[in-house]
């Protein structure tokens, strides 16, 4: 069956929730699940529907833009694996889960292409046969890396990239070229340790949970909308090495997890926070 | 201001949510939140929908009773705390955490009345100014006692009755008189270990994770629909009596996020599971 | 059975466990159980014995310190409820939760009183028939009050100070008089959200995760070392109140499993982090 | 550093630690970590130590011997990396997860070959230079299929063999054969859902957790000590097939933990339950 999603986004005011389900009736739309939420310190209504059978899907939009208010974000997208590309540095713990997972199936996207700094995670991407794209920093500008970057995942047209542990603070161009599309795992809570060897800082200051942060990147690092957050328990007995070693682990299953909301249109943005439908 | 609740239970069918958001966008009532969710295994569509402003119910009751299908189940219930009786035997932890959180406002419940099968818990109730009575069941048949308590609670006229650890069993008459209104602890996961000593047998079993269920009652033993399941580590060191007290934790812990979901009206059945809107 | 704790601290060095237990084999002691770490990091030894039996605890403290460097911390201590006396402000959920656990038995500590820089938690305490002292800091300097407060904990002779959420920040003479005996719980994972609200702060940084800290109390606030860190999930319908709910259930659980693992004497300084023997 | 294990199990008496400690002190070794445990209930003590510098490795066990009881269990081996033989059948999660580990060199052991009763997962295994044999158990009797199997696995001499989902009854000459030597992961709690498609009965029963359990094999099915346990929440929306999906989840992890365990020598048996020093 053809699943299609409606997703909407603004101002809340009476009747939303009824005017939008009136449109998809009157078109014979199935509806399947249905979220609604209303963030009531901003005022922001977020809406996700998934339906069937409903096809004039440009009718559907238009009299959703009449019904709606001016400042509505409306999109209406399939229910299908979302294109991804990976972009990763040395560390092959989260790059190599999320392979296993495209494999295995349970990933709601595919894998289109792997773009990395250094040429270390080639032998754990090629043998799935995916591209591998090693496009080195070293000796470059950062602006002038990325253009390279860019013009290797438009080749791929993907709809969200993730950075598997890309260990390279990315310029604003480039997050605003992608806005809202880059997903990114943090190896920390935030807030949290703050820079260089957190797990250093975490086992110096005798922590007893280790955590990983799964958030979309903005223009401040670290700062962008949270999207899935894991911990796991440490002890006295967890060394720094034992405890980045829980630390991979839980990066592993935030950055899974936030791919899978993400990649089922399941996450709103409301302000720097998310809306998330499960 | 004045939060009404909608609770809807019917057959799903094209149309319905916005038949009902249809009824009370035109009778004005201001929505502040709205759930929905079919169970695709037996086409049974659920609703809770929370609104302010709209006043005239019983008419809103006509036409929404007019709009859904004929065995639809529909109740409008305003939000505020839900008088709630709790039962008990020997153990304070469970009572006595509950008695914490009506003093501390985190409980959507007044505690109306303590019964109890033995008298030891009073000096744990009184305090609190709250009406507790002792029935014992010693040498009485089961339904002989248990019209006596019938008769107690009837004072009272709670919407759900607690079992915090009431180690009696309840005979197909008492359970049927209170319908999907009986919320018990259970010491274990379900499906779990059976019979007398649970943590005795967890032990022996050497198992890692200790339980608890919380669990409408209904006819067979144990067996009611799950509202919440909760879990601690345990470890070779733990002894039987360690895994008890885990387990009174889980149990506190369980039974007390039951009660809140129930009591806030977001917890609906579907055949023997249940459909818990968060 | 009359069991003793035999707790060593010192630094590492060949053969310490033999001699320690040398000297407790050699009083026909029967160690029922035994727990050793070094911290290879400072190079510090810990040990924790618990044994029955050897009757003679000068001479065994005296054969210990011939044995052992000279720079070690040598405690025996009998294996018994520890007293507290507890502190705190307005807030009832970690006060309230542990009467209930010293009710029940689950605490193996006896609360000796209640001290409070407010009246209204007075009704909370005396129905367990347990002093509490209501000590005004209204138009007080901090270190007058302070004075007065340990006045009262004098009277106890407490083995342990709990600040159960005792919302006032203490003097670095407090601190030192009552060196490595306080414990404190922090509404927050450390490090984390710092200041004034810190669920409001959570919620604006749409964090899925809340925590709570419970550690031993030094100059520097918040700072002391951790002794136990306990988390819940929160989802973005949770309002900043929701999440102060459940960062109030999560302190309760962190602060009672604190004082259950220093009260068995289970916990052990090595600089900042704590070394812990479940 | 050359580190080896001391592994003892014997009838507990009293100056066990003290005469342990001394034989290896007086060879000079240099202790860097000890855990002791007895089991009270059968009265079974427990040591694992380790420690660097002595070499007469010889007659370290033959003092050993002379001071333990008769019946004592005494080991001394390497820390090193483990061999072992992996057995799967069809899904890829828990085989490519090991392999995965194994890359990253977070797996304390070495995936020696891989053997199976189906030839899919093949491209899942060689690109990582791991050999996979395929052994059909088509038209083969249980034992004439296990034969087989047996003389692989013997090429590769592994001190462990794991089930990563190997979908198949063991004969009790197999599980004699590799006594305590094979971890299998089970789709479940134990005690739990028994029988085929263990998914299927927990979202018919409408469970809000999921578990997993990685235990040895012995002669009863799904009977053996358990080793691990892992749990996941799932939701009323979690359909049977969102059950398994995290299902799968949980099994990765407890299985990787298992096999950390097990392999870093922390794994006693006591009876049907094990004791983890961690």
């Amino acid at each position: 069956v053809n699943t299609q999603l409606l997703l909407i986004s603004c101002p809340d005011e009476p009747g939303l929730v009824y005017k939008i389900t009136g449109v998809l009736y009157h078109h014979a739309a199935n509806v399947t699940s249905n979220h609604e939420f209303v963030d009531h310190e901003t005022g922001q209504f977020f809406m996700r529907t998934a339906f069937t059978g409903a096809e004039r899907q440009e009718t559907i939009l238009g009299e959703l833009a009449a019904a709606l208010p001016a400042s509505a974000i409306v999109r209406l997208a399939p229910q299908q694996r979302r294109r991804i590309v990976v972009m990763a540095t040395k560390e092959p713990h989260c790059l190599g889960d999320l392979l296993l997972r495209h494999f295995s199936g349970d990933l709601p996207a595919t894998i289109e292409a792997v773009i990395s700094n250094y040429d270390d995670l080639r032998p754990l991407v090629e043998p799935w046969g995916i591209p591998f794209h090693y496009v080195s920093d070293k000796d470059r500008q950062r602006r002038e890396h990325e253009m390279q970057v860019e013009v290797i995942i438009e080749q791929y047209s993907p709809e969200y990239i993730v950075l598997a542990k890309y260990m390279r603070v990315l310029t604003p161009l480039f997050v605003q070229r992608y806005q809202q599309r880059i997903i990114n795992i943090h190896h920390s809570f935030l807030p949290a340790f703050i820079g260089a060897n957190p797990y250093r800082q975490a086992y110096q200051r005798g922590v007893k949970i280790i955590g990983a942060t799964a958030h979309f990147v903005n223009d401040e690092l670290d700062m962008g909308p949270i999207i899935v957050q894991e911990v796991l328990s440490v002890t006295h007995s967890s060394s720094a090495r034992d405890m980045a070693q829980a630390g991979r682990d839980v990066e592993k299953i935030a950055l899974a997890r936030a791919i899978k909301l993400v990649c089922e249109e399941r996450v709103f943005l409301s302000g720097n926070r998310t809306v998330i439908f499960e």
